[in-house]
């Protein structure tokens, strides 16, 4: 019997980012693959994702929950979501995102927000298009572009020490060719929040262009002091130009149920439900019956829950502050920090750090993180940490951490 | 301002069917929006799906379900799946399929079985590839291999009014160029099971070509009297060269938990996750646990699933049938029937249906059914009906078909 020849579709083999390959030492994917084989101590902490043990999902989602699956009348539900839950949902986005939101056309129940992020991509980006997208953002956005045929121009940020973001000059000018901006907001990995003079910015770069803006808003619920965070959405000309994604996924520990929504303009909306329709038909029928009390009079539940977060960044911020030579920008949200450790003992021990090099120490000594090259060039020696974990499991990674990097 | 200038991307375009346009009198997607907007009676009967409400999950979904959102141990698990659920899952689907199954290399749980279909196409077939599917066939197979460039070679079906089902002449020969073969079995829409000497003949165009299979069970197991299902996966040779998809949306009236199953090989596996952590990370995290006891020691439970639509089947066939000119084959498995009007009054006053003629018809008349069209260019007077429903209301929409088809 002949073996089985078999080919990896162009689109995929593009997804694992080969055209960074020389400046890491693999592509993308490969070093993914290599950092999963690479070997741990068995008490192994993973700061790659938030502990939904230590943060809790708040206690609606699970009643929501057993109410759907026992009333079991939205099994099968539009690609787009329930219609009941969008007319619910839309005045609470409505109000979030400072714009106007037609339940029935401008907003879709996704599989979580990197499902709205995979179907607004798909539904707008093809092969010879160009994105832009700042430089670091979330590991899977240029993954996405590629996979679609077209090409990232990525915009370095320029990340204050309090967490203000702009973008480094050239900024929007070195992006001119792009027909779509894709970011997070706040910034995934740094946590950092843009400062409003640079999404008035990035507004006029889209309107002038005639462009279109997807902002990954998962964590623009989790804010700290000061962060002044202004919604892309809500400015003037936006609401049409515009997909917002957002979600509990994060903030309210709510990962483990796979929902999302996606606000956007009504054409994209729909080739977003054509997307969805054939990746997965729909967004897990009863899960999405969790959302039915989301965003529903909790100011203070999110506000105690950011609380609790800023203190846990202080904490960890000065943990890793007194590690020699190792930055960190202080987030102004999200669970995200990004520090560097080009300054480090270990910084100094290699200068030109390429690929997993941190990582694999780091993973070695027990402490499992993103690597900086999952989110761009410009950070191979910085690394991310989701700080949503149980306090005393977070100091003993930073203690280990502390003991590879610090010579 | 400018209006802002949204282009469809070439791939979404594609799996509109635009190609079928000159036959349907627009693309299948243009179809699909025009039913969605065609007048209906308040008390409609939709037939597109089961009655989750008239044949209900197993107790131990929603029990699994409320276990691991109180255990809260698995938000996050590997893209591919739960770990532990893999181990569990691998024996079961092992002794169903007949082959051995490596829970950690050739097993991946997916969003549905529609989320291992497009997973598995996307992680198999880009673009100038040629795919082999039988006609009829699942209504989204061949919209995703379009999305993804490829080109869908169609093979009429013989059916048999007893519902066995071979390949018309010339069978594969006509499929020479594809290197991938996609179908379902039961065949979706006609409920029909492939004879033994059509699948070893599926067996052998497979292994002597160097191709490889995609197989569609999702209702391998609901199967009636006389079905002699075979599973291509078991015969020698093919379990490293097709991949199986399955799950518990049909039979066990799980949809609303969105999970499915795919088993294959190793390569294809690593591809499927790898669309799947794009597209939606993971199956959503607490519904894979419905899995847990999914395929446990449920032949009983399994064999009055199946006699009850078993029943079902020969009472609605039966009213079918008094319909003057209306012929449908008797499917040996699934819930699905497919019969066609070309001989009944409407036929003879529609002699050369195009697209919604009748479905528009019957949606008017109050039953929502799926058109022939969906499925292939073989049948355009043809409609799928799913009969998973509450009995009288199987009973009145049959009324209100004879009505429109009667003359």
């Amino acid at each position: 019997m002949s073996i089985v020849t078999r080919r990896v579709p162009e689109a995929l083999q593009a997804a694992g980012l080969d055209h960074y390959a020389a400046d890491y030492g693999g592509s993308v994917h490969e070093l993914d693959v290599e950092l999963g084989r690479a070997p741990a101590p068995e008490d192994l902490i993973d700061l790659t994702h938030g502990d939904t043990r230590a943060f809790t999902p708040p206690p609606y989602a699970e009643a929501s929950l057993r109410d759907a699956v026992q009333e079991n009348t939205e099994a099968y539900t539009p690609y787009r979501g329930s219609e009941s839950l969008r007319r619910r949902l839309a005045p609470r986005l409505g109000a979030l995102l400072g714009r106007g939101v037609d339940p029935l056309g401008e907003l879709i129940i996704t599989p979580g927000t990197q499902g709205g992020l995979f179907a607004a991509l798909s539904a707008l980006v093809g092969r010879g298009d160009v994105v832009a997208i700042p430089d670091p953002d979330y590991f899977m956005s240029e993954r996405i572009v590629a996979y679609l045929g077209a090409r990232a121009v990525r915009m370095p940020l320029a990340v204050a020490p309090d967490g203000r973001l702009s973008l480094a000059e050239p900024g929007l000018a070195a992006a001119a060719e792009a027909n779509l901006l894709l970011f997070s907001h706040p910034n995934n990995p740094t946590g950092g929040v843009y400062a409003a003079e640079a999404i008035d910015a990035i507004a006029e770069y889209v309107a002038a262009g005639d462009r279109l803006a997807i902002v990954d808003q998962l964590y623009c619920r989790q804010l700290f002091t000061g962060a002044n965070f202004r919604h892309l959405a809500a400015l003037p000309g936006m609401a049409e130009r515009t997909v917002t994604l957002i979600g509990p996924s994060k903030t309210e520990s709510m990962s483990g149920y796979r929902v999302g929504v996606a606000v956007g303009p009504p054409e994209v909306v729909d080739g977003m439900e054509r997307v969805l329709g054939m990746a997965s038909l729909r967004t897990t029928g009863y899960s999405q019956q969790t959302l039915r009390r989301w965003m529903e009079s909790d100011a203070d539940w999110i506000a105690q829950r950011a609380a609790a977060h800023e203190a846990l960044r202080d904490e960890l911020l000065a943990r890793l502050r007194a590690i020699e030579g190792l930055t960190v920008a202080s987030p102004l949200g999200s669970s995200y920090v990004f520090p560097d450790a080009t300054g480090t003992a270990w910084g100094r021990a290699n200068p030109a750090p390429r690929g997993n090099a941190l990582a694999v120490a780091l993973k070695r000594a027990g402490v499992l993180i993103n690597p900086g090259y999952q989110f761009g060039l410009g950070a191979p020696a910085a690394f991310r940490i989701n700080f949503s974990q149980d306090a005393e499991r977070l100091v003993a990674a930073v203690e280990r951490i502390g003991s590879v990097l610090g010579g």
